[in-house]
This record gives structure tokens, C-alpha cells and sequence, in this order.
């Protein structure tokens, strides 16, 4: 399909390789490897998963638990704390699939308990540091509220403590990432050890790609959740998690004009479709994005120089190297590294492969 | 329809107030009033503005003109340099509509002289201080590259200087706007009075919502193209455009977790529902958005407290003042007033008015 307008191009060379080091990792490691789906929102791209063994998932809605469940995953987490207003949903999964959900509150599961149809698993999400939302480690009042509703019902079974170190996007080097992994793992450890004589079953589940990209002691934990690093990104590759290499997703954008003045590119493709996340670049300037010129199937490298310097609804602006500018014509297509591929993804109305062919996805308007 | 997840709420009559507002101060200026439409996206708004005489309209896409072409609207200029990878959609909707493009450098005019198959309008984009595209006033030489081509056709037709201001996005103060507007339609007059023997109809075309808001002199120009102030949001408002009452949509967000250690609230509704724009406080952190209590068909307004302080992608971080924090409770359904409102209805899948009526508007898929 000839690219006319932005398009978001997936190599499913680099996306298979990134899928199997994980499964590796995780196999080497004993790890349940149960990956997150939210970055590519895709059935398809979902299906390679069980090539390598994948049998269970975490999505981020119950929309897109619905999504996966209609391709036949029978085992879905929703890494988000339980939303009592989607009980209809809650109950129609639950019917269908083994269905985990989230807690950080006593009073949902009290809400909960009542309103459940079936059976379903129930983690308390923990605080590690990352502060969005969950349980502090140390609150065992709290983790034994929720614990007490949960004792209350039949139909609901206490699976473990979750947590997501979400903070280790913060980092700058594996060092950094080790100790936040160090310390999560702790406390996950800590509360098992507490907590296994109660409930025997009881697993620890932490889940993010640059811990699960670059740590390496994982005795202790029983599964694995991340996400990311099916596509990987900008934000990955600054923190030292993935090469450019490993990138498996980028935008394909017309260019449109230039700017000789300024040696600036403007490329149809914005923040509808990239979003504004950003990175910070060594000078202190925003970064929404490396442009790199496509050659048929393989993709260039960036050239280290030229990069996206800002983004409105539907343009980009490239402040370009000497060679980047010279080479450039209007008409052109170039590529686009996203900063956050999670968020390029959510936009995109489908992928379309390196080879030409279209693969489907969730679609926002769906959500 | 109940709210069970996270949904685009419209006050339609904050929304018709503020077309009825510009619409006033457009034919009180005797300006050509060209609404941008990229805000809304959707036809059923679009055709509120036809109650106010309006019969032309600015659009960022071809797509987007393409969707309000097959709801009537018959004079559509895309504020986008021309793309010529996306001619058939150009000869498509130039044989349908008057249609007017943008053009920035000379070799697209030239591609699509021998490409075009119908009549089109041509303005020349000019830069007055965003930075973004377009070509210095001061520029004769590349405006006249531009011109020379355009004579060279029998179907395109010169139609003036087009100009946005977006710089006027950072000024806090009415004075700072008022600066950016007079420098920007000093620069168009002076190109106007310059071209105006050569091109009898020519004319200058402004469109930012802060100068069209705020600015009170529009003498010598033709045309305005503002479009978020169909909605506003707290972008504008703390440039100082708008009050929190003009602010006429919202994001209904599920309460899914309260954290009593940090007075925090965690809300179902995050990065894929508002963007990740934001606004920096006075205290120098983050605000993505401000919390306020649904009340049936009327909003309250924000506390002044209350802040969005963390998104992630399906999540919000809610600090709540101690009121806000002590009334809410998991289950509720809150308001968020978004940063910016363009890029939060781009993602949303329709509205919900605060009578509970669905509108539909352009699907992110389809873009």
C-alpha cells in the first residue's frame, strides 16, 4: 500500500525478536511470562505471542480484555484498579475467562462481592515508589482490609500481590534500574513471605520493560507483566533499554515543506498522531521524535543529529542535520522513531507492516 | 446514558454561547468568519455554526474536508501544506467544493499544476513569529517563486496571505496578545498593499483563538479561522482567553481509588482520553487537567486546589484539596476540564451532552 498520509509502519522482524528474547528471559528465569497487550492493542500481533508460549495476558481496560477475549485468550489480568461502574462487563468476562482484576481500596471489593456473578481473581496492587496507585508495602491495615472483604466471598480468590515500578522510566542507567528492581522485589518478597501461610498460592507479579529489559536477579518472583518492549521506543532506548535497532514501530510522514532559513523539515504527522510525549535531549530541548529516511524494507538509522522539535495537532517540525536537509524533498516519506510507542500505537488506526501488508488493531473510538 | 467509563461530555450551550460570541465580534468587524472545525470534528456541531450565517470553513486534513464536504459544506480551506502524495483526494473534493490550499515553497505548486483536474484557491502561508511553517514576509523572493508558479496555471487561483499566530499560545497576558496580533496583521498589510495591484481580490486570513478572543483591532483584515474557542480549555484560560464557565467540554471519569496517606485520587481516565499536554502551575508542577463534581446538566467549577497531577494511559492522579478529597468517594463519576481541548476530543470516540445525548464526530480511524 503506497504511504500518502501518516502510517504507522511496524517491522515484524524487530517485534518477533524483542517478543522472543522476553519469553527467553522469563523461561531462563522460571517467570510467568504474562505480557502486557495495551502497547499493541492487537489480535494478530497478540497471536505471535503463543508461538512462543504466551497462554495468559494483562490489558489495561476491560474493553480490551473483551478485545482479547473474543480471540481466544482464557486468561486475562486488568493491571487497573477494579471499576464497580463496569460490572456488566466484569460479570460477562468472568462468565468466559478466568478474569483477574486489581484492588487498592477495601470498600470496590465490598461493592464487588455483591454485585459478582462468578467466580474471578482479585491481586492487591502495591506501592513500590512510583506513586500512582497502590498500597504501600508497609500498610498492612490496609492490605488486611482488603483482605477481609476478600474472605468474605466465595467467588472471589485472592491471587497475590502486583506491583508496577513505573518510576524506572526515571532512570538513567542500569544501575538505576537494578536498584528500583532490588527494591521492589523486596517488598513483593516480604509480603509473600508474610502472607504464603494464609494463602498458599499466593504469586508476586511486577511488570515493566526497563526492569524486566535489564535486571537480572529474579529469584523470588512468580511472574512477569511487561509491555513495552513488544515495540520498544525513545523513552526505552534513552533510559538504555533497547538499541534503535530493536524499535519496532515508527511513523511514516510526508513531507510537506522546508524551511532553508532554518534548516527545517515539516512533516503531516503531529501530535494526533504521535502524541506529545517528549524526552528531554542533552541540550535541554524537547525531542518528540528521530526522523530517519525508510528504504523499502529496512529501515535507516537516525542520523544522531536530526530530530523532531515540536509537534502541533497535525505538524511536525524537524530540525535537520546538513545531510538530512540536503537529501529531503518535498513529497517525500520519512520515518518518525515515536518517543512513546504506547501512545502512537492508542492512535493509529491499524499498522502496516515493512512488507506492505495491514494488520488490524483496536480502535480508539472503541475504548 | 449512565457513565460507566470515561467519556467526552459537551455543555451545548457554553458551546453555542461561545460561536454565538465570535460570530458577534466577527460581523462587528466586518471579517469573513472561516471557523476551523479540527476542534469538534464533528458535522452536528459543525452545523450549529449555519445558525450563526456561517458558510465556509478551515479543516487540517484532507480527510477532515473530506467528512464536512459530504455533510454541505461547499468552501473548505485546509490550513496544511499541500500534500501532493494525496491528489486523488485533492481532484476529488476540488471537483466537489470550492477548495483552497496552502503552499509554502514552490516545487509542490509546480507538481500539482500538472496534476490538478479542477479549479482550486492557493494561499501563500506566511510565518510571523511560531516558527512552525511558512514563509518570512520579508521573503519577497520566496513569495514570488510561489506567485510564479501559480501564474503558470489555469486552475489555481491566488487567493491571498494566510497567517497563524501560534505564538500567542504562550503569551499570559491580553497586552502580549495584543503585541502578536499587531505585529502579525502589520506584516499581512504590508503584503497585502504590496500584491494588491497584481491580485485585486486577494486577501489576509488570521486564525488563532487567543488574538481572535482578545485582540480589538482588525482593521484591513479580511478573514479570522479561530477554532478552539468552540470549546476552550484551561490552556486558554490561563492565557487569559476564556473563564472556566466558557469551557464546554469535560472528561467524565470514573473514581476507581483513593489514597488517604498522599490525599490523592485515582481516576479511570488518563493519557488516551486527554492527551499528555499540560500546564505548568505557578508551583512549577505538572497540571493535566482540573477536577470538579458533576452536578446532572450543570458543572461545578474546579475548587482551585484540586489538580490533575500525573497521567499515565488509562490512569489519572488526582491531588485533591481536603474537601474534594473527603466528598469523593470510589464509584463517583468526576469532571475533568482538559488542558487542551483539541487534542482531547481528537480521542474520544463521540460526545455526551449533559442532557445524555450522544453527537457523533470524525472517528480517529478514519483519519
Amino acid at each position: 500500500m503506497k504511504i500518502i498520509e501518516p502510517t504507522l509502519l511496524l517491522d515484524p522482524n524487530k517485534c518477533r525478536a524483542n517478543i522472543r528474547l522476553m519469553a527467553e528471559k522469563a523461561e531462563r528465569n522460571g517467570l510467568f511470562f504474562r505480557p502486557h497487550f495495551k502497547t499493541h492493542q492487537s489480535k494478530e500481533i497478540g497471536r505471535w505471542f503463543r508461538e512462543f508460549g504466551v497462554e495468559a495476558i494483562t490489558v489495561s481496560s476491560l474493553n480490551m480484555a473483551r478485545y482479547f477475549a473474543a480471540d481466544g485468550w482464557k486468561d486475562i489480568t486488568v493491571a487497573f484498579p477494579v471499576n464497580l461502574l463496569e460490572i456488566n462487563k466484569i460479570n460477562q468476562l468472568a462468565a468466559a475467562v478466568q478474569l483477574n482484576l486489581l484492588a487498592v481500596n477495601p470498600e470496590p471489593v465490598r461493592n464487588l462481592r455483591a454485585l459478582l456473578k462468578h467466580p474471578i481473581g482479585l491481586f492487591i496492587k502495591i506501592e513500590v515508589g512510583t506513586r500512582r496507585t497502590g498500597l504501600l508495602p508497609e500498610d498492612r491495615a490496609g492490605i488486611e482490609a482488603v483482605l477481609k472483604e476478600i474472605e468474605q466471598s466465595k467467588k472471589i480468590k485472592f491471587k497475590g500481590f502486583l506491583t508496577h515500578a513505573g518510576h524506572a522510566y526515571a532512570s538513567r542507567s542500569k544501575e538505576a534500574i537494578q536498584k528500583v528492581h532490588e527494591f521492589a522485589t523486596a517488598k513483593l518478597k516480604e509480603l509473600k513471605k508474610k502472607y504464603r501461610s494464609s494463602y498458599p498460592g499466593l504469586i508476586i507479579s511486577i511488570g515493566d520493560t526497563p526492569t524486566c529489559s535489564l535486571a537480572e536477579n529474579w529469584e523470588g518472583v512468580d511472574e512477569i507483566r511487561p509491555g513495552n518492549f513488544v515495540f520498544y521506543d525513545l523513552m526505552q532506548w534513552q533510559i538504555g533499554t533497547c538499541s534503535f535497532d530493536q524499535i519496532a514501530v515508527a511513523l511514516a510522514c510526508p513531507v510537506v515543506a522546508k524551511h532553508s532559513d532554518r534548516q527545517e523539515v515539516i512533516t503531516y504527522g503531529g501530535a494526533v498522531h504521535l502524541s506529545t510525549d517528549r524526552l528531554t535531549t542533552k541540550k535541554g530541548t524537547n525531542c518528540f521524535g528521530l526522523p530517519f529516511f525508510l528504504n523499502g524494507h529496512s529501515w535507516n538509522l537516525p542520523d544522531g543529529e536530526s530530530f523532531l522539535r515540536s509537534i502541533s495537532q497535525e505538524h511536525g517540525v524537524i530540525k535537520a542535520s546538513p545531510s538530512f536537509f540536503a537529501k529531503v524533498k518535498t513529497g517525500d516519506v520519512v520515518g518518525i522513531l515515536p518517543v512513546h510507542s504506547c501512545l502512537t500505537t492508542d492512535l493509529a488506526g491499524y499498522f502496516q507492516t515493512t512488507a506492505g501488508r495491514r494488520i488490524e488493531k483496536q480502535l480508539h473510538s472503541s475504548k
